[in-house]
């Protein structure tokens, strides 16, 4: 409210939400309404000449963007590079030693370093914001840090990769398989040309590992989150989970658990009236429960140039603001680390999925295996495939902890009659 | 992080949040992580010796708020009278005149006084924050406020009085009368011995005058929101747009239009299968829609002890963290009114239903008038009800001019054979 005073702001990488960065600062340098002016004062990208659909000849323009973070005509860095390593972990280092703020959609970098980076911000005195991390347009990071600071969350989970989203939702619309929907996928931008990241569930993994930190209090503890990717999800699953009124779903979910915390990514089934279970296509959505408040759930677009340069653009208004907060829920030396806890102590449901021999006794030799582990089944269902070799067998679990079902689901794959890898995909909890 | 600093708080007000406020702040005075501690140092409420369920004894009393809220013994000032006027506008007043950040949950004050206490706040120099003001546990203020910053919002739509949804929800439920849920209500204590207010959809405009002044960078201008409870929506208005598709509810919306914006609660239908139709209870449930980001939903506890003093919390560490912002988005003494658009101009789909005589012509007659007006009739539903004086006509319009649509409703309410006012209620567009 001071008024009057320009904020000079630095962006390196120009990617779609760097273009839709310079759209809203060009049009609304007074957007933030404490104080001032932002006005980009410099750029960086991979290539200056590259073809874009946007004038940045009248921006100053760095080569290296370690050198833009660090220059004296700038107040704000903004890191739109992406990657975990590399130039964009320089040039973040780089500003914050200089003393400038940064402002980072950078998921990966902020899941791998966010414990070391956030004792650099704070020794430094400057703040390290990264709404734009996690789910785009949805203030994902701003809830759980700051709306819910009062309260103690002991669950989220949602659907935080529009990608793998998208290819589920297209596989049960359109009946193709999950090797189709992503090739086209890529064909349209939707999907990158090395999936991995997203269908392999490691970008949901990033984003859910700084929401744990945020929410339990901890440093962010990528290596402990476990990933498991959309990659063995077959249509074959999708059209069974719905017969059994069911929509499989890559869910990135932590759970408060005693001192620790579960967190991990993998394939679950919501019931189909579920929230989670209607979020179809690109979108994302998210559970967050806490003792006080109870269910929050919010949903929006989770990527793409506009949601996510209007997250970048709230944090900076959040640094012209002059907000002095810890870059995670306490100062980020006494920060403990998120510790794992260990899953054989975790119990869930879990839809199975065989696909055996069409002959006598295999149903019976399936469901012994079952029984004899003590796993008490919830539902059955077998019905011929056209076109499969065999028949698939697929059921659901009472609660059971999950040890024992990994088991019997090893024992079950190594039948004589069990022609392909099982497929055991949770149920989703919240 | 300077640290060590305690931020002594004075409360005035001790109903349901007010005790869940203390219980957060005697339980973690260090909830705020940006510094020190925050210590309750003096309450007030109407009657000290009342009997409560938590100890007040070792509290500094205040008899009158006025005092506390201009006490030096605290800083920051926590007002949770309610009302528009008497003693919790008094109180916030003179907490803003003597240097004190202000948090309140007094949607009436905001909404009715909030250009003038924006105003004084600014010329003051202190922040005064009412996340708890709207949908308790779920931070609309916060997210339209600072997470769409750079954005430009263009609607709000919602559920925004968990009182009107717990009845409307229990009447689809039980097949009981208005009157009678609502006496339950009552005796529950989920509806106030006088619940004008909450039925009568005032309480909703309060939130959505709030919203909208956020949104579209207005002052708030309650005496513009157009109000509409639920007082006329009958268990056969909810059964007959059940089996059209829809369900009725209490929608607060505030929708841009040129240099102005329509503000307004009314009983809207939603199709069965939207968010805000599958929103029951006490559940409040928000879609914003902006440029850039496209639409956001939230969805969470409404009211309630927990949830609403979180949402006080929240705003008492974003004192402590420092935070320097406008009231609304823009300096007070800036700030248009928001300026109501001409209703007239507004076009809509609408649901209708007339109690008419069961006599030859009259369907005919209806249907000629809306047919000379201009009306289009989407869908058509009669239906012979038990019990009922006469039968009901019930049918949807598709879009037609407001102002049209009104004028044949009272045209046919004018026709013999109709033998009760007219129902009519929008279908949400959101």
């Amino acid at each position: 409210m001071s008024g009057g005073k320009s904020w000079r702001i630095g962006i390196a990488g120009l990617g779609t939400v760097g273009a839709g960065l310079l759209d809203i600062l060009s049009r609304r340098p007074d957007f933030a309404p404490a104080s001032g002016l932002a006005v980009v004062r410099g750029v960086s990208a991979r290539s200056r000449s590259r073809p874009r659909p946007f004038d940045i000849s009248n921006l100053p323009w760095f080569d290296d963007p370690v050198v833009l973070a660090a220059s004296p005509e700038i107040d704000v860095f903004v890191e739109l590079i992406g990657g975990s390593d590399g130039p964009a972990k320089a040039a973040v280092e780089a500003a914050l030693k200089a003393g400038k703020p940064v402002v980072t959609a950078n998921k990966a970098l902020i899941a791998e370093h966010g414990a070391a980076l956030a004792i650099l911000a704070e020794d430094c005195g400057v703040p390290l914001l990264f709404e734009a991390a996690v789910m785009g347009g949805v203030p994902a990071v701003k809830i759980v840090r700051e709306s819910l600071v009062g309260d103690e969350i002991q669950s989220i989970a949602g659907i935080l990769n529009g990608t793998c989203n998208y290819i589920l939702t297209e596989m049960e619309a359109t009946g193709r398989s999950f090797a189709d929907v992503l090739a086209e996928a890529q064909r349209l931008g939707y999907a990158e040309a090395d999936p991995s990241t997203d269908v392999g569930g490691f970008d949901a993994a990033h984003k859910i590992t700084i929401l744990a930190a945020l929410a339990f209090g901890c440093a962010p503890n990528f290596a402990a989150t476990e990933v498991e990717g959309i990659e063995q999800v077959e249509l074959l699953d999708i059209h069974m989970a719905r017969d059994l009124g069911y929509r499989i779903k890559l869910v990135a979910s932590a759970d408060r658990s005693g001192d620790g915390a579960l967190v991990r990514v993998h394939p679950s089934l919501a019931p189909l009236s579920h929230p989670l279970a209607q979020a179809g296509g690109a979108l994302n959505a998210l559970f967050i429960e806490s003792s006080r408040t109870g269910r929050i759930f919010v949903q929006g677009p989770g990527a793409g140039a506009g949601p996510t340069a209007v997250a970048v653009a709230a944090d900076i208004a959040d640094v012209i603001a002059g907000v002095r907060r810890p870059v995670f829920q306490a100062p980020a030396r006494s920060l403990p680390l998120s510790q794992p806890v260990d899953p054989s102590k975790m119990m869930c449901r879990a839809y199975l999925r065989f696909l055996v021999k069409d002959e006598p006794g295999v149903i019976a030799a399936v469901s012994e295996t079952l029984a004899e582990a003590g796993v008490s089944i919830e539902s059955f269902l077998q019905k011929p495939v056209e076109g499969a070799q065999g028949v698939p067998i697929v059921l659901t679990t009472h609660n059971v902890a999950e040890s024992v079902l990994t088991a019997a689901v090893d024992r079950i794959a190594s039948l004589a009659a069990v022609l392909d890898q099982p497929r055991m995909f949770r149920i989703a909890r919240i």
